[in-house]
């Protein structure tokens, strides 16, 4: 049975994916186009994320057209959207055929409108209503994550007469675990999760056996919220209702830890100042634009820094020690700072943090500055005396420490709260508010001091 | 049907917590009590992680105890290990009643070796024998997370000898999506999807119907690799099978989503240098303590620089202009290099990136910060020239920015992607390391550059 033993490990896809390229520069596209054939979506998937933007494309004309939708699907946007670009809408079209309703209306949002709109008129007429339909509700709702294809049953049937329904079907949705209970209205009033069905007697009334519904997802719910609930109750699926509780949909795990995912990765990679749609391989030039933003946001800050400085040129221009030193300081506080600014991004993202413990937050965070600045001013202070043989700049330094370690606790806490009130993320504007505040601070006090008791 | 309408929105969770903290000010526990028996464990565990450790530790005496168990297991690690220490062994058997095997196991795993002997020797002798067997497997390998409550079949008998053993059976493990056929040796040869159970008809042989399993999962994979299988392919619950293909467990999606929410979350925490699992309420005096060692590394980082300046001191003294511009071009490079370094970080941690692509990578981010580089050269030089009226200082200035920008980029990628071969966590280390790495090059290009030109 060893041969059976076959999982993909992630080294494993770094060996493909040299075998690829190596097949690749020496023009072996049968040899390529096999391997592909072999693979499943979601590997290609991975390898075409993996690969430099030139092989992507190569990569993209080998693949089978009748996988290219579910490809297309478990691609990060960037990547998705440049190769889409290059696809007719005839090749689109072809490639939605057989895929949920939700996963083609996610494709045709990164169209144009009037490509999407070409596409949706090569669909037949029943799919397309169903796509315009998802297309309705808002991208990061849960009207735009929902399958609209749920199989829906009455309370008052037996257990049996649902068993033959669904082999009359013959087909259930994927990650179906339960049936939706309706009443005449197409009100949802209760669900039949699968296991209760292969566990009742036959002749049991679906009443019986059903569960009731009492927090079904409003359609209007917003992804994020969605995600955290389905990590919260551990569901499998969902059902989703408008208004009235008129069923309308159903999400599933499987688009929900790809929200679990993006909202994880959204606070990294927002705090170092990047989209987090950002594609690894993307061209130098896309690259190079996107980031500029915050590198100009950041010389905003640094001149600012500077600026301070600058007012106690005279000062700096009397003692070049003081220059040599005048970087520690608001080093350390913007450490400590972001430190407490990662830590509030969590709590706020999970929603651990709100009005009710702000200040209790705001205190410890105050208290742990006050320590760790105590700690660090005294062993910085000693370094400062036996390096420089002051004791005056020991002591200064020291004090600035203390100072800029307290300001940074606080303001940890502060900056990204205020700007979650102020409806700015505060993953991307809170570790550079943070660094301003904490480098401005540390330099004032540090070269003020300075300025006063030394020269 | 508008009461029906209930769904908690992450601000209820707010008003519930204030509510609940006034009401234990003013000592009203049994109010208390009555709000906790209303909610789920899950919503429970939340409140606890939104409490300061205070309120958490009389709200925990508030439970229900036999809901214990369940609430323990939504919980973060610090915050259940602070308030299993309080707990007595007989009270912890009690809460692992009716609870999953691997739930249990991943308590127990949390209880200094003595207290968890206790425990076990409480527990009826089925359910111990089962837990000893998940504990004898590591604690984040597939073997540690799986359940091994599962349900076999055989492949000989018809789909309604399946229906009338399963309605025997009364009971099915949660999020079962399949039940899994094994042959006389107990080795995995197939499985059947309950969906596909219940659209066959009656008479149909289980083995017409099963899918092979060329993917299971062995016992002995990394619980980060099962996560990106799941993510992956988008499964619901997958066999284990240790090396002869015997079929040892179950792993279901619940399980998964918290190991994706983690390992996403640890990147941006670690960045930050904090601890995954600290605790945002955790005492002062512990996050005081954790935060400085991370602290501590900072400070070498930062004399280290401030020795760099010190080498330039003679320059320093004769020139204050320098001291006040020497920030500008280290913060910059600090800032386009930890871009690089989350890009990368990400791209090791999905699996995008490896040998095949490491040199491309270099290529483009040393291009990008090239680009750039030429960008903020020009503008920083020119204001530099406004602003202080010196020609050569604009001209020294652009210079190292350029040098870094380069230097960082490259930097970006490489150190990561040593430090992972070093078997060093990049998330953790990579940040700094970056950062000491442009701090030294732009102050040395700079003040080299000054002391050639100017002084």
């Amino acid at each position: 049975m060893a041969e059976n033993y076959e999982v993909e490990q992630p080294s494993q896809t770094h060996q493909t994916l040299q075998e690829v390229s190596r097949a690749l520069e020496n023009g072996m596209f049968v040899h390529v186009r096999r391997m592909l054939e072999d693979m499943e979506p979601e590997d290609i998937a991975h390898l075409l994320e993996a690969s430099p933007p030139k092989s992507r494309l190569v990569l993209w004309q080998l693949t089978d057209p009748e996988e290219q939708g579910e490809i297309l699907e478990e691609l990060s946007e960037d990547v998705k959207d440049g190769i889409m670009v290059r696809m007719q809408p005839e090749q689109l079209a072809a490639a939605t055929e057989g895929m949920d309703t939700d996963d083609v209306a996610y494709l045709l949002r990164s169209l144009p409108d009037n490509v999407s709109q070409d596409v949706l008129s090569q669909m037949d007429a029943q799919d397309r209503a169903r796509v315009e339909q998802a297309l309705a509700y808002p991208e990061e709702t849960a009207g735009g994550m929902m399958n609209t294809d749920v199989v829906t049953i009455r309370s008052d049937v037996t257990v049996d007469v649902v068993l033959r329904y669904l082999r009359m079907k013959g087909k259930l949705p994927e990650a179906t675990d339960a049936l939706y209970v309706v009443d005449e209205n197409s009100r949802l009033i209760g669900e039949l999760a699968i296991t209760a069905l292969l566990t009742s007697q036959p002749d049991t009334e679906v009443l019986e056996v059903m569960e009731d519904v009492d927090d079904a997802i409003p359609v209007d719910m917003s992804d994020s919220d969605v995600a955290s609930l389905f990590e919260r109750r551990n569901w499998v699926s969902a059902p989703v209702v408008d208004k009235e509780y008129h069923l309308v949909g159903r999400i599933t795990i499987d688009d929900v830890v790809d929200i679990i995912r993006e909202d994880a990765e959204h606070s990294m990679m927002s705090m170092a100042g990047l989209d987090d749609e950002e594609d690894t391989f993307a061209p130098v030039l896309k690259s190079a634009r996107s980031r500029s933003i915050w590198l100009g946001a950041n010389v905003l800050a640094a001149l600012a820094a500077a600026s301070v400085s600058n007012l106690f040129e005279n000062t700096l221009d009397q003692m070049a020690a003081i220059a040599v030193l005048m970087t520690i300081v608001p080093s350390m506080g913007g450490v400590a700072g972001n430190q407490t600014v990662a830590l509030v991004i969590r709590g706020l993202a999970v929603g651990h943090i709100g009005d009710s413990n702000t200040r209790w937050l705001l205190n410890k965070e105050a208290l742990v500055g006050l320590l760790n600045g105590v700690v660090w001013a005294c062993i910085i202070g000693g370094v400062v005396v036996l390096w420089k043989g002051n004791l005056m700049l020991g002591g200064i330094i020291a004090a600035a420490m203390l100072t800029n370690l307290v300001v940074a606790g606080v303001a940890g806490v502060t900056v990204p709260i205020l700007l979650k009130k102020m409806k700015v993320d505060p993953a991307l504007a809170g570790g550079m508010a943070l660094t301003t505040i904490t480098d401005m601070v540390g330099l004032s006090v540090f070269l003020g001091l300075a300025t006063l008791f030394l020269v």
